[in-house]
């Protein structure tokens, strides 16, 4: 063989060796990176940014955002707040950004070309973890409003308080289907709330220091709306889901804002619920304000002044914005004749006294905040 | 040419080929991730588990590890605790797993060949901060006791609480040479303390929120453990490291409080510590207890009713363990000729009411906690 034939056999034979390690290396890291990503929701959070890193070769698809932010100054506050924003996108699932060249190219292939499927099919066959993935992007649709201790639950996901000792927040996805029926396993409650080996101790409440109170157990996330699986209901029993709560406002007014949420999802199909306790400041005197809260038992578990609950209503129909509503609701007992009407608030408001963000940025202007009594024509237990 | 020596020739040309685009390609990924890294302390925190995912070709050191890793189910609260006491592990700096096998190779041969040293030279001249991230980890020796909106800033790393408007935890080293030297621009301190634009305007105080109150602007990291540096001096003015603080401790106890901590870094060069503020309950009647704190302003800002300091202080002699010591002193004006002993508090009773986790685990055992006199033979200013 000539050797001008063999100078270019030699160079193309390298550099496909080139590529074709450079798309392996870069494929292997992002089923690890999606593997570890169920795991972690802080490299979840972060995934955007990590998936950018491991660009083909450090070839970025909008070179001009990555210089501009090659240019900022090392450790700048400017991009923390980038982070910030960040985190709170409607997160689409599964992600865009989650997929390695070689994947895009299998998933592409796939769609196009029918007939080579069955060669790939071997070479997909082992997909990272969508669905786990998905899991979290799907409750997590309208942001994290904080990003303190989160943990990953079936039905839900919570920020854990360790200094209060119970959630700053709980986020649940409610489907009208899981509503309409009843697991007959779900009609026996655990006697106990389950405590989370994930908490350390110290930080977690036990029975003991509900006993002798005023205060009951009250589930943020509501085990009621997952009668449709015994693994999910016996989850709402786990105790960084549990929060002190009066038992009048427990068996009555949240009783029906609960039922309200549901008959909620049962209407519009998909609800997301994001549920916690706020702290609010009492008036002592002129301009002197304190917050008062008791705290129970040996753990000290903090005793909320208030609840809240912010509530957002996907429509059936494609293009109309989902409906925000936001109630806040005294820990205390409180006229049960009261119209649910009386604790709307003002989203933020609520994030004001909690210390929250709920879809903040260019999020906010995709959800309907009118006051609207739309919702309002569904009826009420009293 | 013969046919027989075409093909092995064309074999190890596409595997070198293969070889060098997955070393390029786990390279670049290395590099892009460690400038985020500096940017991002979540993604900081998380590296472990993400440079072991960016392992060249999915081989890991000790694949043990990785399988029990895998055995463990999705979403298991397990491999979060496991993430927790990650975190609060002693960092070395540089971190041995953030160096891609390229770079490996080539600190492994500047160490070993010289005379290859100059050929390298030009190769591996854009290192990876590794200067930024050192200096996060230089700060963080001793882990995170909490991970709520961590910030860097250049002299220390704080925890923000947007709840309360104030931080968690500061966090800083203090090194004796600082303390040696006056920058003559450090003669003039800020008139105003400097807004953070990372956090959000609704969740930040400002100067009108401690008009007309009963406590000043107190700092967490003293300004003046930085009289070396007029940037880092500045940067202690920044909002989130002010806290409510009752003036006549800010004049007398605190003062003496932090430059006893400077005592002990000018004696043992290196001294590390976390400061921050407690919200203790109160004794109402017979097994009733509540926490009452006032806030401060329109952005209500929480004034703590105590202040913590855990102090580490490493011992110039090698093999020493460092001591520990921490204080608790109440937000009022306490009696001036209070000796700082009577502070001394249980580093596990600022763990519990604070809701912070010391480095915990294996840590604590590399950890001299007696309260021996040792480091009491330095003379206080009374």
């Amino acid at each position: 063989m000539p050797i001008y034939t063999l100078f270019p056999l030699v160079a193309v034979t390298g550099a496909a060796g080139f590529l074709i390690g450079a798309l392996a290396q870069q494929d292997i890291s992002y089923r690890k990176l999606n593997d570890e990503m169920v795991r972690d929701p802080y490299v979840f959070r972060s995934r955007r940014k990590i998936f950018r890193a491991l660009s083909f070769l450090g070839i970025t698809a909008s070179p001009t955002v990555q210089l501009t932010e090659r240019g900022q100054s090392i450790t700048s506050e400017s991009s923390f707040e980038e982070s910030e924003t960040e985190s709170s996108e409607i997160i689409s699932s599964p992600d865009t950004g989650s997929v390695s060249l070689f994947e895009q190219f299998i998933l592409w292939s796939r769609s196009q070309v029918n007939h080579i499927m069955f060669m790939t099919f071997s070479i997909g066959a082992e997909q990272p973890h969508y669905k786990e993935i998905s899991h979290v992007a799907s409750i997590m649709k309208y942001g994290f409003p904080g990003m303190d201790e989160i943990r990953v639950y079936k039905n839900f996901v919570l920020s854990y308080d360790r200094r209060n000792r119970i959630a700053h927040w709980v986020c649940e996805h409610i489907r009208g289907e899981c509503l309409a029926y009843r697991d007959p396993q779900t009609l026996e409650k655990p006697n106990e709330y389950i405590a989370d080996q994930s908490i350390p101790s110290m930080f977690c409440p036990n029975m003991r220091d509900f006993r002798n109170t005023e205060w009951v157990g009250g589930h943020m996330a509501s085990p009621q709306n997952y009668k449709c699986n015994v693994t999910m209901f016996n989850e709402a029993y786990k105790f960084p889901n549990i929060v002190p709560i009066s038992r009048a406002l427990k068996n009555n007014v949240w009783l029906r804002l609960e039922h309200y949420v549901r008959e909620l999802a049962l209407k519009s199909g998909s609800v997301y619920v994001y549920t916690g306790p706020m702290f609010m400041p009492q008036r002592i005197t002129f301009r002197n304000w304190a917050i008062r809260h008791h705290v129970m038992g040996m753990n000290t578990v903090a005793v909320p002044t208030h609840f809240f609950k912010v509530i957002i209503s996907e429509h059936r129909q494609q293009g109309v914005l989902p409906f925000v509503e936001g109630y806040v609701v005294p820990n205390a007992e409180v006229d049960s004749e009261t119209d649910l009407r009386s604790f709307l608030a003002d989203v933020r408001d609520i994030e004001h006294f909690a210390g929250l963000k709920f879809y903040d940025g260019e999020q906010r202007k995709r959800l309907d905040f009118t006051s609207s009594d739309s919702s309002w024509d569904i009826e009420y237990i009293n």
